[in-house]
């Protein structure tokens, strides 16, 4: 019934992020899909503790017999769906305090992954489309329009079209904004720094305002139950001095070692809490 | 029996290429596994054709029970190991005819790969490994000088370390070649492209000939037992021209689109069959 549900809640995001994703009914459905991922959680998971390894965060997961989820940063976890109602309506009247705002995007992005991964360990793909679902409506709503997903660059005089994760016409007064998404990143990012460069090689540094929007780094050990944030910050300011530059790099859980790497190197690369967007808006895509 | 016996070649070839990567025990412990995965092949599975969908190709693959092995070009491979025993003495003392050096090439880089797909499926490791051996240990042996992995590019002041797939330095009068290696590319062939772009970006165009190494684009349907070659020339003429430029593409047995790509684009990208190499090492390395 749950397994039935969801799906369908699921099958519908992904339906009306891609007939407009700055609609309203796309909004509803992603919070639909969310209040039924938490009465889920709720009622048929119960709450385990997992063993931090991270300095000052501290981690749960959801469990069905011997299935776990991936963790869950306490300190943002929202598990009442009231709650995280509430939260969303003062969201979309732009009402909300930043801390709750934290928690609303950190919860409405984890929720369903996590009653996606009890329901089905295998399906790895829809955890990354649903938040790349969530990320791509709030981003559309917010600049006021809606992305592409094809880069059309020019290759020896014909117009080559490459998949790309979101780009944004924002008009002719403005950059254009390059937003690759990704709930975690691993070996995959150089990707998004590869499509930054082809980008600047195309149309010249600045035409596109590259801005990258990840989840969190956490890796779940399943025997120890321990979790540790699996981080690369060397190749990362590799990637940002070689090989292209992200304007922002915006994290809903920022990992430990990439907030110590922005901190040593706050002119060569930004990384911030997710929330921060909304405040600098006019400034990273605007300007 | 066999798979403790394969297992035990494989490491050993691992732990010689590890060693010394251009030596003869290493290359006796390649020629070991591959004659063990012959026999084996030869005397445990049996051979079923497949349909080909690619115009000019005919394949086979080596079957037991109902696990099926990756696809085999008709044309290149050699299932007799005393053959391949015998081309590969040729090969040692310099006299092998081209014809036979690209047979054994594609039948000593496929037989282990095929043997270890039907003992272990899941091990999707062992057959990347064992081809970056082999191609590492013809590279070494040939160019007279050991591979590194390690990158080291000046970052904001300090040396950091990137693992590449293999980095050859040839002393100061020549470049160095940077020599990425992958059994077939899908997504993740953007990063040899990447890292080709952050060598020049460090070190300047021409400081690190790119030459990649690919064995095939193969996919099998298991249902329908079809093979198919999966190519993406739209994406790797834009990698070419925006990302970084590889000087030479070497693959084992060239898909049917790249080959139509590098006759579209002779001066843009250079693809050709892995035995060429050999023709025109000085011209490609040592220019």
């Amino acid at each position: 019934m749950t397994e039935i549900s969801l799906k369908s809640a699921y099958d519908k995001v992904k339906q009306l992020c891609n007939e407009d994703w700055k609609s309203i009914a796309a909004g509803d459905a992603i919070l639909d899909l969310v209040t039924i991922s938490l009465r889920f959680l709720n009622d048929y998971c119960h709450i385990t503790d997992l063993v931090s390894k991270v300095p000052g965060k501290a981690y749960f997961t959801f469990q069905q017999g011997n299935v776990f989820a991936r963790p869950v940063n306490r300190e943002f976890f929202i598990v009442d769906p009231d709650t995280v109602g509430e939260f969303w309506g003062e969201w979309y009247s732009g009402q909300i305090a930043p801390g709750n705002f934290t928690k609303l995007s950190y919860t409405v992005a984890l929720a369903p992954c996590l009653a996606m991964e009890i329901l089905d360990r295998q399906n790895k793909k829809g955890p990354a489309t649903f938040f790349e679902c969530y990320v791509g409506h709030l981003f559309a709503k917010s600049l006021g329009v809606n992305p592409s997903k094809k880069a059309i660059l020019p290759v020896h005089g014909r117009p080559v079209r490459l998949t790309m994760d979101f780009l944004f016409d924002l008009g002719e007064k403005h950059p254009k904004v390059h937003l690759p998404v990704k709930m975690s990143t691993r070996e995959r990012v150089v990707q998004a720094w590869s499509h930054q460069r082809l980008l600047d090689s195309a149309y010249g540094k600045g035409a596109f305002h590259g801005v990258m929007v990840l989840f969190s780094e956490t890796k779940l050990d399943l025997k120890s139950h321990e979790v540790v944030e699996i981080c690369v910050p060397d190749q990362w300011l590799t990637y940002q001095t070689l090989l292209a530059q992200m304007d922002r790099i915006y994290y809903f859980d920022i990992p430990e070692r990439y907030q110590a790497l922005t901190n040593s190197y706050p002119d060569v690369i930004v990384i911030k809490q997710f929330a921060e967007f909304f405040k600098e808006i006019d400034e990273v895509v605007r300007s």
